[in-house]
């Protein structure tokens, strides 16, 4: 069973059924590399045969890209308590430039871990924390800069590429040339290529040491185009088990990292429990549990407080860090006329503290110090966007653009530690404004991959605002933003259940596969061919199982037309079998075929003879079954 | 009680509650014009009081368009057996150059008329038909083009407008400056403006004369950007009664046109219902009843049978009718290379005829005639995209745009006489490929207003087909398209229930909204910064009033947080009461006030010495209620 010890919980405690039961049609499978351990999942999905009135051929299974860990492999065993296999451990290991602390560094870590009062809310397993050596620096982008190509960068590889090199198939490879904008979008991804992108910090592979389990995966322009999806308690909802559970679900709908913003109760024992059992990378913004510490009180916090956050948030883990650095004092006053201020959590809570006492923000003083304790553990900074327009008639305005220049300023002093760094934007931003802000943040911040919220193209949805920002976020992937953080429908409204996750989820995926696409992405429309194709001959569990969400498409096919027989029925409940155009369209095909197919000059001069012939025989050229 | 016959249906006959009740917060309000029975109809919605804590001021309604006809108005009592008051009954009256007939001129409408078996089926009080006067033209473009400035032109120009003449708050009209790429979007719409822009053909008002009871609305580029939802039964579902429901839910939700795509029982009964009821212009397909009569046979299809079924449609109302026109001989066998061949309907019926006939398309051949039929009762043509791509793989391909060619072609043999024209268009087209349709479909096709299918930006994503196709819709009417025809979720996988119909408008409100933004288009974004200001000031009740669905966002909203004494919280669960970044966004802004607001040099200048005032008054300005 997949239980959390019941003493933690008021409430059902497994993971549920629903968040791993096996993905219909898929299994999991792992492509090797050059060394044993490692071995890199993605998920192939089974096609059954064209049909022979459409041509009888075989259909290889089809390869995509899997953020869902083991939790959906059935031959795993799946233990909470014990956490994920410690996949890169021997990694880490072997670099030798790191080592097993003797205890936690923070002293907030070290009352928790003995503290008997939440013995229930405990992890029970956690693994002592490892830490660079005195002088060592253990991010990617350090090793990419001496010319070593990693295990991570290798493993990095062979995920983007997705196996298709292995495609055969010229009805799959067939792809519109992409417009890019000037990327460098690459034929097939090479390690050597990983490594020249994380070297120059146009790409970042966040994974912390502390971090083992996590399934390494690239963020960057040249890349595919990423998702990010939110969890975490508020003071008014939500348990560890729930938080697990959400974070598992996230994962197997794709989201690619996964961000922890919890702020209610035990927020340090909820990430324990996520961090040792996610595959997939974590990012925090550590002001939300260093503002819990000090009582919610914004004007309480200090450099040293935030400071052993960090470091107590880095020993357990955390791939990657939002850091509002660019909110800055003499920033503050140019929110004043906005219609709807500052709408980042993170941001509004550092103005307070700049305003109450009148200085500078920490973060950006402290910033150099910040940059050492991230290269001890190989976190990333994800630099914030406090001053992101929560409104479009705030977009693209002065306090927005006065803290991207500097976000830029800070990208040079983190890269200088060789620290990983990516650029959080958007908002609000209405459609014609969002090619202002990529090419703002290309030219400011050194090609630094940029991670958007959406941005959404107007405020008048609430409700569906994970579509109003799906257009945005879509538009601002394909002009080169490397990661889109996710909005559900629950965006201005509440918190998410899991139900909002997984439509946030899914409207992302798709957003982002839509940008692939217009990029021109090498294998991107492989998948759209395949579900087109797979539509087109009725083979209708194969067209769920291409999509990306299968379970769904299979819910809605079901409600009008749910008999077993019709999941081979060349119609759907849409016109009925008389006027299914792509019945009719197979007739036309078998027709041309039977005329001179592919050759249309012959099939025009061959129709005049043939015309007749066709209609003795009946027109009709359906055959059932 | 709203009751349809219950002779006629099985199932519950009345309109539900759940389309007439009443749209949270608003009230129907009538713009009169230069004649006392010209009544614009919109929606007014009252707003709260901004609260002290954030300035103290009222805020006058905020008028909205408004499509839900009478139904909304609880003042009106709906009585489908009636159908609706004929609104432009008097205006086409008194223009002289039309008659009432003395019986229908359709065969098959005698038939019906006459038959006792669809006596049940029956519109109970079906009115006369009018057609043109001999040798006159009834076209609202033939009137434009003689310098005459209809009631409908009016009527429109009022209701373009929205009122935004009448808004004084500053922090309503500020809007950012858009792109409109070429567009003459106007400050403010005048009835000469509409004129000018339907006898260049660049608008058209879709309105029959056989349709009295529509309220006149207006598609084209320099107007706002229109939708249109689809209705209709199929062989395998659906009821009268159930259509006529979901034509009132679809304009309750914003439709602005809707079409009867009914391919199954009673065609022309279950029109006659929804044009009698309809308050929105009504398109159809008139090739899908015509393949009906001929027993599905697409090679049985004559011209003959077609010009009946279009008087047919014509004498009831109908408003527009797509003619897959453009589907030509030649251009069948561009096709036969498709991964997803032809997935129109009514094109893949019209190349199946073709090819069996050996024979160019009889629409093509016989366009002339259909002119003549299109003049004499003011129908529009929707000229139809059969050869649109199913598939990102067909996108922009040589058969699309060899029928978009012809289109243009048709469009000019048309307007000789005076006939409206719209142009039908995209279906599966990746976002870097978007452009060019626009591009070239204004060279081509002279301006003519676009009215495209989404389109839908990648295949992967059935149940989700709205929002891939939201993104391309967004971008396209951005570019410059008319009116976009919306994608359910079901699309692909069946027919779509009334919360699928619900889904796809507003999806497809939010894309035509985000595209008058980007336009620039005047007024657009006051109901952006509405929102935004009521959510700012946590007006919750106006922030979902304000919205596209009302009744969504709050039932969102009160899924976490239902308490009454909520509505006025100043936090939603999403951070809870200690971190809602809203709240520290008004303590920074109260605090930059009592050191000189909007003056941010004396802001800076005084903070040093207000800095240790402000903590000493505790620092936190919440005041509770």
């Amino acid at each position: 069973m997949n239980a959390i010890p019941s003493a933690l919980l008021r409430e059902t405690a497994e993971l549920s059924g629903s968040v791993t039961r096996p993905i219909p049609g898929s299994r999991k499978v792992h492509v090797e590399g050059s060394r044993a351990d490692l071995r890199v999942p993605m998920r192939e999905i089974a096609l059954a045969d064209t049909p022979s009135m459409f041509g009888a051929e075989k259909n290889a299974p089809f390869t995509v890209y899997d953020t869902s860990g083991p939790y959906t492999d059935p031959a795993y065993r799946v233990d909470l308590a014990a956490g994920l296999p410690a996949l890169r451990a021997r990694w880490i290991a072997e670099r030798g430039d790191s080592e097993p602390l003797a205890d936690f560094s923070s002293p907030f870590t070290r009352r928790h871990a003995n503290a008997p009062s939440l013995a229930e809310v405990r992890f029970p397993a956690i693994p002592k924390p490892r830490a660079a050596k005195s002088g060592m620096n253990v991010s990617q982008m350090h090793y990419a800069r001496r010319g070593i190509v990693t295990p991570e960068m290798e493993f990095v590889a062979i995920r983007e590429n997705q196996r298709i090199e292995a495609i055969r198939e010229a009805h799959l490879l067939r792809q519109h040339a992409g417009q890019s904008f000037g990327a460098s979008i690459q034929k097939l991804i090479t390690p050597e290529f990983v490594r020249e992108e994380v070297a120059r910090g146009r790409a970042i592979i966040p994974n912390n040491i502390n971090h083992p389990e996590s399934e390494p995966m690239i963020i960057g322009r040249n890349f595919l185009v990423k998702i990010n999806a939110n969890i975490g308690n508020s003071a008014v909802t939500s348990s560890i088990a729930e938080e697990v559970e959400k974070m598992v679900w996230a994962i197997r709908w794709g989201a690619d990292t996964v961000m922890d913003l919890s702020t209610g109760r035990h927020i340090h024992e909820t990430r324990e429990w996520i961090l040792r059992n996610s595959p997939v990378p974590i990012g925090t913004v550590p002001i939300y549990q260093a503002l819990e510490k000090v009582g919610g009180v914004a004007e309480d916090l200090t450099w040293e407080l935030f400071r052993d956050t960090l470091v107590e948030q880095a020993e357990q883990g955390v791939d990657y860090f939002t850091i509002h650095a660019g909110v800055r004092l003499p920033f503050v006053p140019l929110t004043a006329r906005r219609v709807t201020g500052i709408v980042s959590r993170g941001g509004s809570i550092m103005a307070k503290w700049c305003l109450a006492h009148h200085r500078e923000s920490f973060l950006y003083e402290r910033f150099e110090e910040i940059c050492e304790i991230m290269k001890a553990y190989d976190v990333a900074f994800s630099l914030g966007d406090g001053l992101r327009p929560g409104s479009i008639a705030d977009a693209n305005d002065a306090a927005q653009f006065a803290e991207l220049d500097t976000l830029g300023e800070l990208t040079q002093a983190a890269w200088k530690h060789d620290v990983q760094v990516m650029i959080e934007g958007p908002g609000h931003v209405p459609m014609h404004l969002v090619k202002e802000n990529m090419e703002r943040q290309l030219e400011k911040c050194g090609e630094a991959p940029f991670y958007t919220l959406g941005p959404l193209t107007t405020d008048i949805a609430p409700g569906y605002d994970h579509i109003t920002s799906a257009i945005g976020a879509a538009m601002i992937g394909w002009y080169g933003t490397a990661m889109l953080c996710y909005v559900t429908p629950k965006e201005h409204l509440g918190l998410p259940d899991k139900q909002d996750v997984r439509d946030g989820i899914i409207t992302y995926k798709l957003a982002a596969h839509a940008a692939d696409l217009a990029k021109g992405h090498p294998g991107a429309q492989a998948r759209d061919n395949a579900l087109s194709k797979a539509r087109f001959e009725f083979r209708w569990d194969d067209q769920f199982n291409l999509g990306l969400d299968p379970e769904k498409a299979k819910e809605f096919h079901d409600e009008t037309l749910p008999k077993e027989a019709h999941k081979s029925a060349h119609f759907c409940s849409m016109c009925g079998p008389k006027f299914c155009s792509m019945k009719i369209t197979q007739d036309v095909r078998d027709y041309a075929k039977e005329h001179g197919v592919g050759d249309e000059q012959a099939l025009a001069e061959g129709m005049a003879e043939k015309a007749a012939e066709f209609r003795a025989q009946g027109g009709e050229v359906y055959r059932p079954g």
